[in-house]
């Protein structure tokens, strides 16, 4: 069943407005971010601003430093980067100004975001609110620079990759908001609209299909800021920085998302999603003992060569057929190493397949739904798509096909569960505020 | 008496190392910079770097500013500004380390330099060195972002024009250590070797006379810095930032700033300032009665025209002309309000002149020595050149003289007063180390 409802009325309160670097990477369209300002402020909301340093501007602090200094010291790179989102909030806070708009620029360390001291990719621990509901109270719009804290000692930190998703979603658990992400595009899709051009907005999502979406590649909003709003059950609302983000009828638009238990009822499937240069690596005729598997997989961990799924069949008696998948771009390096392995460990053969996709349907829905693997197998075959491989997590069938296949069976299978049409825009449920302080964040 | 021998040994310990702008302009910039402050540490110095933005970027930034905002918060514009240093400070840490230098970067913040909350042109209330002290005690070279530091309640200030001089003189009192300005000039000469070809490099010149150089328009180092420096007896010197700060024979170069108490004698002259754009106005035949002066010089004020000498002598028994100077390039909003004041306080006649420039002596010897006036006013009459006006402080004569006979009259001065003749290099006495924490420094 399509066209999931939200308990409740749609909320008004704090809201934090995330923009990232391709928003706001010129004059022009921080103006248009401050449309989104505007609008939150005309329905009744109190908007607390979240920006990303302008444009490719990170990328020209990195070859900055670089010009310098080859590997640049760490604590030294994030003093660097940090002035990327603290120009963007103080243009940011002129142009919202400009607009009449009582605004305030605050960078992590004046946001209070305190972090841990792993320069580069730090980790939030703690936010005091305070200072950001003063503001508020006082009818300012605070515009907080993302990806960025400080350390006990007044250091200063960046966050790591999506850091500016994370520190909206942390803004929003410690003011106890809802939390907007703006993008170039107006929500979440059924699929790759370049792929699979019936592709459908969804109006809702669960952070577990974002998250097992992330993992297959497709990324709206960085994973780690998908957990840390499952873990804090903050709404999140994806839509487009230069569209208003309210239909016809004053309806919020974009795409919701939000845990399971906000969903009147799960959908089964969400979306598809392709991931592409897959190869695939068999090992054949294992002998099967305790710690195989380990002397399979280490040397390729120590290598820092990731692997991804992994299948494990009885291919006699005693012996067994070990399958994984990894990045195509991987496997030049990989080669060796799993050739090595294969003769250490005796195996009767090894194959490597690259030329591959993995096609993965993603549905909340399949927890509580039974039949959903066989309606996607079945459509495979009406396509007439040979199904090399398939793996399952709880939330997601992944099926191997070649490269040549790839895009139709997407399609077969977002048509499969009928995904080709347009959704109703659902409702949300009020938010509730938390502690203004809250701690161990992450 | 030239070749002035300061009392003592060339000192060694805190020396704040301060670089503007263009000396750090780009990567092999930054590397030049990086020699002097291994230099200092090969001669014991234990060196605290202070940096200005990188080139042009500070006016990069308030174009910036200006494209979303016109005439932008200044709070935000501080913000945004303070950014400039940030990105350099970190380079200029990266490139120390790239040469095995450890290095700490600290804005303006971590470096603890209060001031107060005039956005713009805030005034430095307090530095607290502990931290600083701290990193320098481990053996780091702390390099400080010159130009900003922070509010009470944690927002970012900006200190206005000569900020990063200001910030390098306030963290040499603070530290209780020497400061080295490095320019794109070797030091403070006796005359603009563009207008008089046999300028000198001085090896000292006193607060005093860089404050009179200053107020005619030769700037080298700001004479708030200068103020700053003269008030905590700060030594500071002037040197070239691509060569290096000491002679052959190991003694240092460049010019040594100090206060007439350290000099073992002052100089007569130490140099000769041409003042050009030199407007003059004359009102004659005015009535004296009290309170004239103010008449005429409010409405000028109050129109945020700067007047600069001012000579009023007497014209009958009642009666007085004032004459006064002001830059040529405010006559033209000047004008109107001095016809109107004139026609209000009835002077029998106006004049304004411009085409006029004003060339003056300086020098702390001055003070004791007599026969000065009688020595200038010779050379001027043997080189044919008509004095028109002339105005004296403590410390300099200026003769205001036609646009024509400027550079001749500079020349004069500065062969009649021995200036022509290069000075051997001074020697500096011991800095004593203050207290780590001092307030109200400005």
């Amino acid at each position: 069943m399509r066209g999931l409802v939200f308990l409740g009325v749609f909320p008004v309160g704090i809201v934090i407005q995330k923009f990232g670097g391709s928003s706001v990477a010129d004059a022009e369209k921080f103006r248009r971010c401050a449309q989104r300002v505007t609008e939150a402020i005309a329905q009744g909301d109190q908007p607390v601003v979240v920006v990303s340093a302008m444009g490719d501007s990170t990328d020209d602090l990195i070859q900055l430093a670089e010009s310098v200094a080859e590997g640049p010291d760490k604590r030294e790179l994030d003093q660097l980067l940090a002035t990327g989102e603290q120009v963007s909030i103080a243009m940011m806070a002129m142009t919202l100004k400009a607009s009449g708009i009582p605004a305030v620029s605050l960078t992590g360390q004046q946001a209070a975001i305190t972090t841990d001291d792993v320069h580069g990719r730090a980790t939030i621990l703690a936010i005091d609110g305070s200072r950001l509901q003063e503001l508020i109270n006082r009818g300012n719009v605070p515009v907080v620079a993302g990806f960025q804290g400080v350390t006990r000692t007044g250091d200063i930190t960046t966050l790591g990759r999506g850091g500016s998703d994370t520190t909206a979603v942390a803004l929003a658990a410690t003011l106890g908001g809802r939390c907007e992400i703006f993008k170039d595009v107006d929500g979440v899709y059924t699929a790759d609209p370049r792929l699979v051009p019936s592709a459908q907005r969804l109006p809702t999502v669960t952070y577990e299909e974002m998250l097992e979406a992330a993992a297959l590649g497709s990324q709206v909003i960085h994973p780690r800021a998908v957990e840390l709003a499952k873990k804090y059950d903050v709404k999140v609302r994806v839509l487009h920085s230069h569209l208003p983000g309210f239909g016809p009828s004053n309806e919020p638009v974009g795409t919701w998302v939000v845990s399971e238990s906000q969903h009147m009822e799960a959908r089964v499937v969400s979306g598809v999603v392709v991931k592409k240069d897959v190869a695939r690596v068999s090992l054949r005729g294992v002998t099967n003992r305790t710690g195989i598997q380990s002397e399979i997989f280490s040397p390729l961990a120590l290598a820092h060569l990731p692997v991804d799924d992994i299948i494990q069949e009885d291919d006699g008696p005693s012996t067994i057929n070990v399958t994984f998948t990894m990045d195509k771009r991987d496997i030049r390096d990989a080669s060796p190493i799993i050739h090595r392995v294969a003769q250490e460990i005796n195996a009767q053969a090894v194959r490597i397949d690259t030329g591959l996709v993995t096609v993965s349907a993603v549905g909340a829905g399949m927890r509580t739904s039974s039949g959903v693997a066989a309606r996607l197998f079945e459509a495979m075959a009406s396509a007439g798509i040979k199904v090399e491989n398939v793996t399952t997590s709880e939330i997601r069938i992944s099926c191997i096909v070649t490269e040549a296949d790839g895009q139709r069976a997407a399609a077969a299978i977002h048509s499969a569960f009928g995904l080709d049409i347009p959704m109703p825009q659902d409702r949300v449920t009020e938010s509730k505020p938390l502690n203004s302080t809250i701690s161990a964040l992450q």
